[in-house]
């Protein structure tokens, strides 16, 4: 199911294979978040043929719209959707904590109210899993409980309490007989020993993967590395692990040099509705003035079709009249930012060179910051 | 530069090409409107490909935004836009009176507010020409005065005055040493003998094409279907006739039969952002709930990438949920029904049974609203 290909000899990166029921995925992968079974503005088609072999959508927001009787009736996300790839499907745990007007916890799951409606709802760790399981999910991850930042320890050990217990009834409902993988959400909050304690219990469980999950939520960079290297050290190292929701292509970088195999993150698309472009000399804002007359495009080493294409001046004056294909061609920039790197990564790491190339990278992307005409987005 | 290939032995119906610095184009055509340069949420390629080889964008607009010191610095509108077909301007006659906070006219000239920043600034015919010229269009359209319907006869007969004086500055105005085309625009307002007179003087001054002016503004069918036919039997019949504007399905096809050759309108791409699509059996709304678990796609008989990859059920969540993609797939849709429709005309034409194929197409739009479950929109 997971394969490690190459490990690099300077640091804990690797590279490798996760076989899902639909694709066959290399490693370190970026998955782009199509929260509702779409990468907001661009085509299925075009995400795949973009190298997307896997993008991750959300149970919160498909259980509350379109709803599980709808789906049913195509028999998957992936007919639903068209979609060709694999889909992970995120519990909606963090969505339950995160959007809903109220979320009661007890051992026997979680209560909330819709965003959309009011309606109340339950969540359950079993039916979780089946509401990922209806849709047939290459990735089904288990409901858990967001703490967020700042909580104390006792409360956070009681999360964890909950979460732990909600991983196992996760993994024994899941049906054995579907060929779905189930992956596990190793948290811990802020503390070393939570951190610790989470990853080693899920360890014992045997699931086909590992996340780590309650990081990038705004703490500063050096705890998110803490916590992401004790989560990692203590998780088993034959199966992948994934950093939920993260992050900037630093965060990325950094994280794949400490063992991380799997990211997503809605930074490369929702950013670009915005008018923020990653480059690999820094970040821009397409909407700066600067740019109103640039006949260049985003970034002159970008192969995308946005930069083959356009000028920063035609991007600009689209941006300024909100023309929503301005919207498209930089979350297809960005999303082809995000790919390249990725796939600079793992030829680095396959070829020993990764932490040349991650010094290359961190480098390179300052130029842009540097500069006096400063137009990187604060 | 206008050849008339075919005519129809039993309406006025024709087929041509006409011959721009950029592009031949076959008649009758539909141009999309890309006010902007940017016909909303496509991409050029996508729009050159779907066989739309000349778009529609607006002087006004672009004057306003970006900026011709924009535009110049690009040499032309086409390479500022990046798309490869024939571009006609509108000149912002039509803008000036209906967007504008103000608009005063002489002799000389409109003088109008920006709808964006409240700026003033002036149009001549001279002027309006020059910007066109500088944005290389294919197809330049003069300054004129739109008077809206409801006016009284002395207002209409002196708007059209100063129109037809203008048209003459305007062909007077235009850079003969250069390969852009020039089209007068015939008005008249509501009024049999204006439409007449403005017809016959701007046949004396020998432009390269004639558009309608001012129909489709709110009057019933009846009355734009017969200041059209005045208008058409006494402009030249060797030249491109552009019904500006215009229109449903229902009036393109009837205009056609009376001998319009060009057509421009918003309709399908904006009322695609609504929701709105264009089917051979009648319109249909697909935020309806009567979508929701519809399997089909938006029109059986048509072969665009939306009907080809998406079920109405999936668009209807799309749209629903207001996901971009949604507004591009139903501009796909609504763009490939129109020139499936101009195709339909023009092969019907050259082959003699372009009155057949119009009562059939007329005919079997009406399906949709006919059913009990009433899906059109109202």
């Amino acid at each position: 199911m997971f394969e490690i290909i190459k490990k690099d000899p300077l640091s804990n990166a690797r590279t490798g294979k996760l076989r899902t029921k639909n694709e066959t995925i290399d490693t370190p992968v970026f998955m782009p978040v199509g929260t509702l079974g779409t990468v907001k503005s661009i085509s299925p088609l075009e995400l795949y043929n973009e190298g997307f072999k896997i993008m991750l959508s959300n149970t919160y927001h498909l259980f509350l719209r379109p709803g599980m009787e709808v789906i049913e009736k195509f028999g998957s996300l992936r007919n639903f959707t068209n979609y060709k790839g694999a889909i992970l499907t995120d519990s909606g745990g963090f969505q339950i904590f995160s959007l809903s007007k109220f979320a009661k916890i007890s051992n026997g799951g979680a209560e909330f109210m819709s965003h959309i409606d009011g309606s109340i709802h339950i969540f359950t760790p079993e039916k979780v899993v089946k509401l990922q399981e209806t849709f047939d999910s290459d990735i089904i991850m288990p409901l858990d409980v967001f703490s967020g930042p700042g909580v104390s320890k006792k409360i956070a050990e009681k999360d964890l309490d909950i979460t732990l217990k909600w991983a196992e009834r996760s993994i024994n409902a899941k049906n054995k007989e579907k060929n779905n993988l189930i992956f596990l959400i190793s948290q811990g909050n802020f503390f070393d020993d939570l951190r610790e304690k989470s990853a080693i219990y899920l360890s014992e469980l045997n699931a086909d993967g590992y996340a780590i999950g309650g990081l990038a939520v705004g703490e500063d960079k050096e705890t998110m590395r803490d916590m992401l290297g004790i989560s990692v050290s203590k998780l088993p190292e034959n199966k992948p692990r994934y950093l939920m929701g993260v992050g900037t292509p630093e965060d990325i970088i950094t994280a794949v040099s400490l063992g991380v195999d799997m990211f997503d993150c809605v930074l490369p698309s929702r950013n670009a509705r915005t008018g923020f472009a990653f480059t690999s000399k820094g970040n821009l804002n397409i909407k700066n003035s600067v740019h109103k007359f640039e006949k260049q495009p985003i970034d002159d080493e970008c192969g995308c079709y946005a930069c083959l294409n356009f000028s920063r001046a035609y991007l600009r004056h689209a941006f300024m009249s909100k023309e929503i294909f301005s919207q498209r061609l930089l979350t297809i920039h960005n999303l082809h930012f995000y790919q390249n790197m990725i796939l600079n990564i793992r030829r680095a790491i396959n070829d020993g060179s990764f932490t040349n190339y991650k010094n290359d990278f961190l480098e390179k992307r300052q130029q842009i910051a540097s500069l006096p005409e400063d137009t990187s987005l604060q």
